[in-house]
């Protein structure tokens, strides 16, 4: 039973699996609301920059879909994805160092959806799954759907700490626990912003394989460096004990829904039933609309545009920082979405948020990105979405109320953590913002 | 573990989850590859006659969701779908009789994804789910991937029987198992081509109501009537205790992966929970494109159209088998896709399949259709997708079929089942067929 009775409208409150008690809405869902409202400069949420995709390309795909794939584009389809694409996926992930078969790529609804099925495959109620402490937010939520104990495993500047890890791994194994999977970013990390150089890539790896933990190596960012492509993937020097997930939602469209997984040959076998029974097939009519537009757009150039859209952005965001900021320390991306912000050790990122909403400015609080209520003191802050202005706007204002909030503790000698008002927790502004 | 380690090749076999165990291949999935090859008359599938569906209609739909809403139908959305489309989904099934909050809809990735997120939300390992016997494959993989049992309840020319039902309930409970779920398809079942009167889908909700189960309705088929519309849906009459699930794969285009569910209140937040978690959002894209078209073509009156193939195709069949096999029994449908063939007592449909391949006909053996090997002297026959032409010959190539085995039978006074050859099973064609 997920509730209690005493405290619900719901007849069916007593029907429910175990695994729902475990499925909340997420503290970035709830920003979405306050998020999305234009006097608020968000750098809250992860959406790309859409605008910077030439329409005109993208409206010849989908004709192209229609017109000339119509028969397949707009039929059912396999559950492991059009062969065509499975190939292009190929020449996409040829730029992070794989050689792989199509054989062994599943197309699926976005990369999000590779990490439910293969939780679903892999995951018993209270197998742990390793993950990088902060780890992305949505990842969180599926491993708990399925019961999955998360247990974070400390970073540094250059990601995920290999050390650590390795005594994080003997902790989990003398308490008894399984560990099913690593689940780690090493590119251009969501939300730390930090990357893993080869030798620690392969250190990992290493890791992994002696205490037979399979890797599920998450990449959505890799491609959008700024200056220089980091190291290979994980994947490009172990098929077998890595399974590597890629999306079109940064490079391309989110709007489409396509990411795929890579798996070592069995487990894809069992990705593809899963996927089947889950969706019959990722929508062939997205999946041929990704798939014109890989062989008729210029699709290498269109990732250069992104890049020097974002680092200016980033750019933008770093020199505002160290503008209005300067006593306080962040990660310095070189790729990616995203800058993780610390802040003095007696500040509260959620508690400080509806705040910081009346101030016209939303980010994400740290304790989002972990399962274990740490993270109080940081917070994310993304620059994909708005413009350089607009982000300059918002690290002014974000400023303005970290003085703020540290001059009240100050004044007032009150170190208590302060209350979060329940409206802003449901995502449902005071009436009268700004 | 779902695998014997000395079987497999499969380094991870001892970390699968235990419910990855049910998933398999399912036998309709292995006629896929069977059913494709272009010189074999397949009345095995389910792929709707989408070469019916004008082009233009499509591509202008496609063209205005990249060209007027791309900002919407490129980014990511929200786990609950469109709000524009959940008012359009409003009108759809205005037409089997339901009125609805648009706040109750839920889009997701076709209705199979629905089926998913509701067995997620419901099912913990050994509960109950009835499902008329035979039932919709897919569903029945759905349910067995989070190691529901799944009870069949018996049919008859008029769909799920009321008085048999109670008395599975019964059993069911005086076993001590917990039943989670009734799923049923009302109209135009699959596979059985049958449909419930008012009378029965009344009887059967008050059933559900008097012993606290949920009731699962699927109605893809039911806006696809060939004279006059079915009974309204069992959901018009019952919001609390009924998820009703709807797609756009039959009246639109399968290719586009946007179905529905309504759902009562409170389990509506949590299916848009389970749908964040699993895909983040239903492709906008899609859903655009669908509300596009919906906004400026006549979709009832394609709708129309699809009846009239479909009616044509059915009626082919119908005399095909009056033709051909007068001697056997099936069922007459006034709406959907299919038929449901029985065969004498001593045919086994699956171990007949190599030779009607050989015969270059295909079918769905009705073993697919049950959970407990129910179905063998039965098969289903999909009218759906070969020309009327195709299906008289099909038919008539399965009744060259039946008749040998039959011939053969008396010949050798054979009564036992025939061996299935293991390469068809697998889906692999013997290298010289037909």
């Amino acid at each position: 039973m997920s509730e209690s009775r005493g405290t619900t409208l719901d007849p069916w409150s007593g029907h429910y699996a175990a695994r729902t008690a475990g499925l909340s809405a997420s503290e970035v869902r709830a920003l979405f609301a306050v998020a999305s409202r234009p006097e608020v400069v968000s750098l809250a949420g992860g959406m790309p920059y859409v605008s910077a995709l030439p329409r005109e390309l993208m409206e010849a795909a989908a004709l192209r879909a229609v017109g000339e794939q119509g028969a397949v584009a707009l039929q059912y389809g396999s559950g492991q994805g059009l062969p065509a694409l499975r190939e292009q996926i190929l020449d996409v992930m040829a730029l992070v160092g794989i050689h792989a078969s199509p054989d062994d790529v599943v197309v699926t609804t976005g990369s999000q959806h590779a990490l439910e099925l293969v939780t679903k495959l892999f995951v018993d109620p209270g197998d742990v799954i390793l993950a990088e402490g902060p780890s992305y937010v949505t990842a969180l939520t599926v491993f708990r759907s399925f019961q999955a104990d998360v247990v974070h495993s400390p970073m540094d500047a250059g990601g995920l700490v290999p050390e650590a890890l390795r005594e994080t791994i003997a902790r989990v194994k003398a308490e008894g626990r399984r560990i099913k999977l690593l689940y780690t970013i090493p590119s251009f990390h969501n939300p730390m912003g930090v990357t893993q150089d080869w030798a620690r890539r392969q250190e990992i790896l290493e890791i992994a394989r002696s205490n037979d933990i399979l890797v599920l190596e998450d990449d959505p960012y890799g491609l959008l460096y700024f200056d220089q492509s980091p190291a290979h993937a994980m994947r490009s020097v172990e098929s077998e004990g890595v399974i590597y997930l890629g999306t079109f939602s940064k490079t391309i469209s989110p709007g489409m829904r396509v990411g795929w997984a890579l798996a070592p040959h069995a487990i894809r076998e069992k990705l593809v039933l899963a996927n089947e029974a889950a969706v019959l097939s990722p929508s062939p009519f997205s999946q041929t609309v990704i798939s014109e537009y890989l062989s008729n757009a210029d699709w290498r150039g269109q990732i250069d545009v992104f890049r020097g859209e974002y680092r200016r952005r980033r750019d933008a965001m770093l020199a505002a920082l160290q503008e209005h900021l300067p006593s306080l320390s962040w990660t310095v991306p070189t790729g990616g979405f995203y800058v993780w912000l610390s802040l003095p050790a007696n500040l509260d990122s959620k508690a400080m948020l509806p705040r910081a909403v009346k101030e016209l400015v939303a980010y994400t609080p740290g304790t989002a990105f972990y399962g274990d209520g740490g993270g109080r003191n940081a917070m994310r802050l993304s620059f994909c979405y708005p413009t350089p202005d607009f982000i300059r706007e918002g690290v002014r204002r974000l400023a303005n109320v970290i003085e703020g909030e540290l001059d009240l503790l100050q004044e007032f000698q009150h170190t208590a953590p302060l209350q979060v008002q329940p409206e802003v927790r449901a995502g449902v502004l005071p009436p009268q913002v700004g």
